[in-house]
């Protein structure tokens, strides 16, 4: 059997993303630090040793998440917090997007959140990469915009970081939302589902809001 | 040999808090969801069947340490909290307290931040439940202060958790600043701890004066 180099290299990238999603599956329930290369292989259905010719090692393929997880986030955040007047349309707009976003990847979301503070020193690293590039990016953002005349870079960042970390905080809030629903299916109970969803939307609006009546008067 | 029950009631206190250590010890480079009784009861040097005369479970030990870790910050967080006129001091002082806390149990506060989002639901639970009896505190501190005439329940509400998350953000930050010193520790280079606290504390104060500028203009 002989593959041309393009398909071989299409068998491999598949290989390499089923480890990925099996891995991601697998997290569901523990945490990285205690993930075994032999557990992950299995659930794919190659030999341990295939492991290696994708990661060195679990923790790299940890690494590979963290960057699938919120790699593909920073347009979406860019375009977020880019100027807009209405800013409660805007607030609106930014919880929409986290709780839907929570919504299509619970587990990505769930991954970096636990991970964060987790037992891995390189995907720590590489999750606290991203977010101080998340905070770059929305500080550029903020500094574009009229209302940051006059404010200095410290001051700019700080609140790029508050803007972060409240869409962490408000990811996690849709989390526990969602797992009321687990929770409840057995009553088939979407009444408390779509409560508590409702319910962190409603906290992380009013939360975004007085950060920008804050933001506002900061120089008052 | 024969105990009073008094004696006999404290040698098992003893080792209760032992195995509540062990744990904690064992929990610095893993998660609960990995940590197996076999560790802890080995880490005290006692038989694995004596771990039960303790704790039903292993999770059932998590929550012990949920309630170690945080039950006994109500009474800090409600004088925190209480109202003050020097708003800046009030943040400063706020501010050196979780410092401290962080420093004095970093621990603690890693095992709290890691299972907030980990694998065991009722350690989760009782995080949650904390969580939510801190906000509940601070808003009954929040209601006292003048500054709180007019404010609806749900806003008061939100203007609490948004302490809390500030301050467990907070903590983060300076579990992260520790995290600098235990890297550079080879180099002796305890100029990059101390630098790393500071900014965490100058990012922590400005972003708490920023919350309680939005708080004063809430209602304009």
């Amino acid at each position: 059997m002989s593959h041309t180099p393009g398909v071989r290299q299409a068998q491999k990238q598949k290989t390499r993303q089923a480890l990925m999603d099996a891995a991601l599956g697998l997290l569901e329930e523990q945490s990285l630090s205690s993930l075994g290369l032999r557990e992950v292989t299995r659930a794919v259905g190659v030999a341990p040793t295939a492991f290696y010719r994708h990661f060195p090692s679990v923790a790299d393929l940890g690494v590979a998440l963290v960057e699938e997880a919120l790699g593909s986030l920073h347009p979406m955040i860019r375009t977020t917090v880019s100027p807009a007047e209405d800013s409660d349309e805007r607030i609106a707009r930014a919880v929409e997007l986290i709780a839907g976003h929570v919504a299509a990847h619970p587990a990505h979301v769930r991954f970096i959140a636990r991970e964060r503070h987790g037992g891995v020193q390189p995907v720590r690293d590489a999750i606290r990469e991203q977010l101080a590039r998340f905070a770059q990016e929305v500080k550029t953002e903020l500094a574009k915009d009229p209302v940051s005349a006059g404010w200095s870079d410290a001051d700019l960042l700080m609140l790029a970081g508050l803007y972060v970390d409240q869409m962490l905080v408000t990811g996690s809030l849709f989390l526990e939302a969602l797992e009321v629903q687990d929770d409840q299916e057995a009553q088939d109970d979407h009444g408390a589902q779509k409560e508590a969803r409702r319910r962190a939307a409603d906290t992380a609006t009013r939360q975004m809001r007085l950060i920008s009546i804050g933001r506002r008067h900061w120089l008052d």
